[in-house]
Formats: C-alpha cells, structure tokens, sequence
C-alpha cells in the first residue's frame, strides 16, 4: 500500500466504527496511534455535526490528549474514577490474530492502552488490511516496556525468554524514546508467537518489565479498514473467550 | 527500642558486613533506607582507613549516591555494564523469614534495589533485631510499586490479590509519594504471606504493577544488630533453596 491508501484503509475503519459504536451519554476511551488517530477526528466530526453529550473521555496519550483537545473534545488525561467505568474504547493495533489476540505498542502507549482496555466494558480495534494475521508476531516487532534503570539486564532477560534478539527503540532523531510513563521500549523482533497468553505471562514476570504489548481476551471487535475506503469486520475464533 | 537503640542495632549490623564481606577490588552494589546508609558510612570509613580500591559502585537509588558522593565514595547511578557483574550488594529490608526472603521497600526504592539483587553474586542484608519474623508479613506493610496512570484500579487489583486493604504512599508533607522511577507506591496492610513466591508472582502479574517488594531467593546472607551492639548471622533454614 502507498501512504495514501494507507490513509485512506485507516481513516475508513475508524469512521466506520465511530458511527456505528458512539452513542450519546458514553464513557469513551480514546487510543494512540495513527489509526487511533483518526477515530479522534471522526469523533471530532459526530460531535460537530449531531451536537450529542458524552459522559467523559479518557486518552491513553498525551499525544492523543492534545489531537482531541485540538479539536475541541473535552478529555481527561488520566484514569481517574470520574472517567470509569468505560462503556467503550476504540483504539488501533500493530497485529491481531483469529482469536482477537493483537500486538500493540508501535506507538509506545501500551502501558496505559492496557490499562484503559482492562477498564473498558467493549474494546473496539481499528486497524487498516495489513494488520491482519491468523497467528501473532509474524507482521511487527513485539514491544516491550521497561524500567531505563539497569535496562541492558532487562534486555537480556526478555531475549532468553523470547528466544529472539531486541533493539532499544529510539526516535527519529537517534535520542533514546522515552515513554509518557518515562519508560524505555524494546522491540522483540518478529517471529512466530503461538501462545501469546503463556509469552505474555512469561515476559511480564521479568524483574524490570513494566508491561508487553500482548493483549489477550482485551479485544471485543474489530474493523479492517481496505486502501479502496470499504471496511470489513471480522469474527472472533469460535475458539476465543 | 528506642530510636538510638535501633541506631546502634542497624550500625552495628551494617559495619560487621562491611568489615567481613567487602574485599579489594569488588564491583559493589549499595542499598537503599537507614541500615543501608550506616553501610555507606562503614564503606567510606573503611577506604579512607584501608586506601584500597574498589572496581565499581553502583547505587539503588537517588538518596544512597548523594550520601555516598558525599563522603568520597565515587559511585554511579545506573547499572550499566560498566558495574556488572555485581559481586556484593549490602542493603536492607523490612522483614526476613527463615529463609530469607525479604520484604523490601519501606524506603521505595525496591524497583532498583530488586534490578541489583538479581544482578548480584551476593546479596548481604543488614537489619536490626526487630525485623526478623518466622513467616512474613506480620511486621511491615508490604510495598508494591505501581504506574500512576490509572492507580485507582490497579489499587483495587492488588488489594483482591492481597485479600487486603492499602494505601497509597504520601510523603511527610502530605504529598504524594513518587520514586526515582517516577512510580506510585501502594503499602498493603500487615498479615501472614504463607507463600511469598507465588503472592509476588500474583501481583507482579497484575497490569499496572511494575514490582512488589516480596524478595524471595535474592538474598545469601543476613546480619542482624542488636541494641547493645552485637551482631548475630542467622543461618539460612536447610528447606531454602
């Protein structure tokens, strides 16, 4: 896909699932990323355009705070009781598999994208065509959050348990990324991962590991989002919880 | 005991391991909290006397590498590769067992402190006589270290893990308490931990969770100060790995 069909697969799924998903008087949880992104733009434009109230709007980034701000969208930045419990969130994905399993922090939001999931009564992914996969770590890196403070060891130690290599994430400009949580990102690199629930378990057991970017049994939907603006959503595994 | 007889008991404690444990030459690790810091004391003390060198220091935290600093000891805040492997760490905890496992973090530095046990050859605790217990949890709080976004639920999480109430750590001015990880702290109210690897293994799981302060196999050797300024090495129970 060039960049914009891209575009056009992204901003497709998360109008999409904006309309149909948003209702009136909701408790809305707003992802990070670039699909998750437009979900806030189409937000933007519903409440533009139907006038309707939301309870509140909870952000898993700064980021995404600051979009939604921009566009007029009152929102919280943290996971207070006021913001809970959350009737819906819609945020994006680097991978999701049959089961509704997906691999998450591309953007670097995991840790509280996790959290607000956990919160979440229905967590609706956007994703565009690409996302797809019928088994997770074949399509991206496997991020991994960590505490900076003796990071090498926590490097290691997440290699030995993923039986693969990792790069410490920095930015554009070479400096070290540095979480909204003041965390430091490994991207496991990609390989297959059969049991994302074990691998799971087994990562965030590590001494320095504050969370990975596995989510198991946190997605209730998704939409696929195609380059030629039509969507599509799939159906959960009959296997999956 | 009074504060000055605690003062002796954990002085005490912390130049006998000083004096026995520390050779020539060692990549050394220093703990954090009160009986720590007679450590660093005893360390500096012992250099200027001796005039020996030691390879590295590393600090777990903030607070011991300003005292450290202070009194000549040239230290470094991050355990990099230029400190590892660690040949002895001295600090010290809350509580012991019989087999040493340690609760930790009275002082909210466990995150490092945890980062350097495990880096450790050996792990030297220094505490006075009121710390010892036969099962833990009967004398302190247990520590758990948590991200803030969302803290309210993982709060509630810990405490249905626990089976306990907790609270969330202020400072003495009445301000919230926040690590040199930037975390939040939870203490758990006191009670039995029959178990404590798989309570640490339950909450550690927990999302939002980065560490508890449950330290189960991390630690070789104990010494214990007692008031009058003698010292006792309790031996580690045979059933102890």
């Amino acid at each position: 896909m060039t960049p914009e069909q891209a575009a056009n697969a992204k901003k497709a799924a998360a109008y999409y699932a904006v309309a149909k998903f948003v209702q009136p008087g909701m408790r809305l949880g707003l992802g990070s990323g670039s699909t998750a992104a437009f979900a806030v733009r189409a937000l933007a434009d519903r409440l533009n355009k139907e006038k309707f109230h939301l309870a509140s709007v909870v952000s898993t980034s700064m980021e995404t705070a600051a979009l939604a701000l921009s566009l007029g969208i009152d929102v919280q930045n943290n996971l207070t009781q006021d913001v809970r419990p959350i009737d819906l969130t819609i945020d994006g994905a680097d991978e999701f598999d049959i089961d509704f399993c997906l691999i998450k922090g591309g953007g670097g939001a995991l840790v509280r994208e996790k959290l607000v999931a956990c919160a979440s009564r229905q967590e609706v992914i956007v994703v565009d065509e690409t996302k797809a996969g019928v088994e997770l770590g074949h399509l991206s890196p496997l991020p991994v959050m960590i505490v900076p403070y003796g990071w090498e060891i926590t490097k290691k130690a997440v290699e030995t348990v993923c039986g693969r290599t990792s790069t410490l994430r920095t930015t554009a400009n070479g400096a070290l990324f540095l979480s909204d949580d003041s965390l430091y990102c490994l991207d496991v690199v990609k390989g297959a991962i059969p049991s994302p629930g074990v691998l799971e378990e087994a990562i965030k057991k590590i001494t320095g590991v504050v969370d990975v970017g596995l989510f198991v049994n946190l997605c209730d939907n998704v939409v696929v989002g195609y380059a030629d603006g039509s969507v599509l959503e799939p159906v959960k595994s009959a296997g999956a919880s």
